[in-house]
């Protein structure tokens, strides 16, 4: 199958980049791709892809270009510094930044891009490097709507639900948004089991009777049996989710919101970076709980197997 | 229809307690009834329950008392103290104690009153006054495995989710794990709202995408929706699950765990019910993080509006 209707080109191709620039291959989509290390741009164009040499000459040759980068200043200088994408953007060229970084820089740098005639969609996903490899990643998705409704058939290639958000940075709010619910949540469940468990109570029948109730959340239907077990493979790194919540407290500072709890959640994922477990998944914050208040977890281990 | 193998004696005949035995009587039961104020017990009687004169009385001519207090006071008191339940009980007496107490007074009452041979559950439940009518209560049961049992067919009476959670006092524990975790999650969509909204997105969206993820709670799918209009009408009142979270922290204390995010939501509820917002849903907290914030309530209702 061949898609020539747009050339697109990707820049980043890391453990979220790569699969998702195979699944528009298997679109039959031939992108151009870019990343720092040459290695996935090697194996990408072994599967079909063409070869790009900097950001600026992915833009010089697309109609749509793609960034899925670590963090905000990775964005900015990829955008905006030297050889980069706006240096080589035709004007109506399309930029998608599917990266979860700043929704204030991204609305900075839209202003940017806009400038020269490059039209923006801020497009950060959920769902993981699993979702990313399987295509059915969640993806938020801010800026105008008309250019949305254009690029849905790249999304798709990639994503399963996918919602327009609003204006641009929308997507990056809301994805804001989860991340605060997911972390809070994860630390609700914590302080649950690790209370639970000291007071003598089995933590699968926590799990089972707040999953019947007002208490049930995702978090604990997918992460209640494995943080009991204290397996905490990723999943979603803790280090990751740290970097979101800086993002959060930045955002919410420049709004004028007060995150009480959210400041104090982003204070233990970052004990929980600093003592290394930043490579372990972030319902990891159990441990934090735990170890407050004087190591339960060996309790919590110690119930699970009576059962 | 008939039900004479046990005597029930039912003490608190309030929100919760009157439809209850309501239930009791529909099953067959003839339950003697108790309450401070004699409102109740008049229109129960009414219904086809008999009339106890005092706990002690109660408990004279019953195999069974249940007890359905607002707050570990009154069931110390109605038991314990001066022509109470303990004055009363013939040895064997089934004493279950269905009030949201603290789960260290339960087990020190417990001690107390097996002492004289009676035998105690304790059974908190949830589902509120709608769940008290329809006889679709959770009831979270700790106690002796055998007289869990014996008593199933009565719960089943009244409620719809039966479990038994272990040893005396876990059905206390496991209702203060449920509270924990609904009181942070309220505060973290309340959090997320009050980000969103702040800086622009429609909370409906909000609401719409967090739902299909990892994000996804119960509180949300059901509240989300109210809490956007600024619709608090109780539901669960605030002030309820401010006692409730004051039980939580002095467990915590009793076992050495740390709950410093239960620790901000029970000060954040304290200011929620300090405003005289104490009757209105605990989604109510909402407004505490609006307020926070420089109010962003009127913008939630704006966007609301628009939709």
């Amino acid at each position: 199958m061949e898609n020539r209707k747009y050339q697109i080109g990707f820049i980043g191709l890391g453990i979220m980049g790569k699969p998702m620039v195979k699944n528009l291959i298997k679109a039959g989509h031939q992108p151009i791709v870019f990343n720092r290390s040459p290695a996935p741009v090697d194996e990408l164009v072994g599967e079909g892809a063409r070869r790009g040499t900097s950001a600026k000459n992915v833009a010089e040759q697309s109609d749509i270009v793609i960034t899925m980068l670590p963090d905000t200043p990775d964005v900015e200088s990829v955008v905006l510094g030297a050889d980069g994408i706006i240096e080589g953007a035709r004007p109506g060229l399309l930029l998608i930044d599917m990266s979860t970084i700043s929704p204030v820089a991204t609305r900075e740098i839209a202003s940017l891009v806009r400038a020269k005639n490059v039209r923006i969609l801020d497009a950060p996903v959920s769902g993981g490097d699993k979702g990313a490899v399987s295509g059915t990643l969640s993806i938020m998705v801010g800026g105008e709507k008309r250019d949305f409704e254009e690029a849905r058939p790249i999304f798709e290639a990639m994503g399963k639900t996918i919602v327009h958000c609003g204006d641009i940075g929308s997507g990056q709010i809301v994805k804001a948004c989860n991340q605060i619910v997911v972390a809070v949540v994860i630390e609700a469940v914590s302080e649950a089991l690790t209370l639970g468990s000291a007071a003598g109570v089995a933590p699968e029948v926590i799990v089972e009777v707040l999953s019947g109730g007002l208490a049930q959340t995702r978090v604990m239907d997918l992460r209640g049996p494995t943080m009991i077990r204290h397996n905490f493979e990723p999943g979603f790194k803790a280090k990751l989710h740290l970097k979101d919540l800086k993002i959060i407290l930045g955002t919410a500072d420049k709004y004028g919101v007060k995150l009480p709890v959210t400041n104090i959640v982003e204070k233990m994922f970052t004990d929980l970076v600093k003592s290394g477990k930043g490579d372990l998944d972030h319902s990891a914050l159990l441990t934090v709980i735990e170890e407050m208040s004087g190591s339960f977890g060996s309790k919590i281990k110690a119930h699970e197997t009576k059962g």
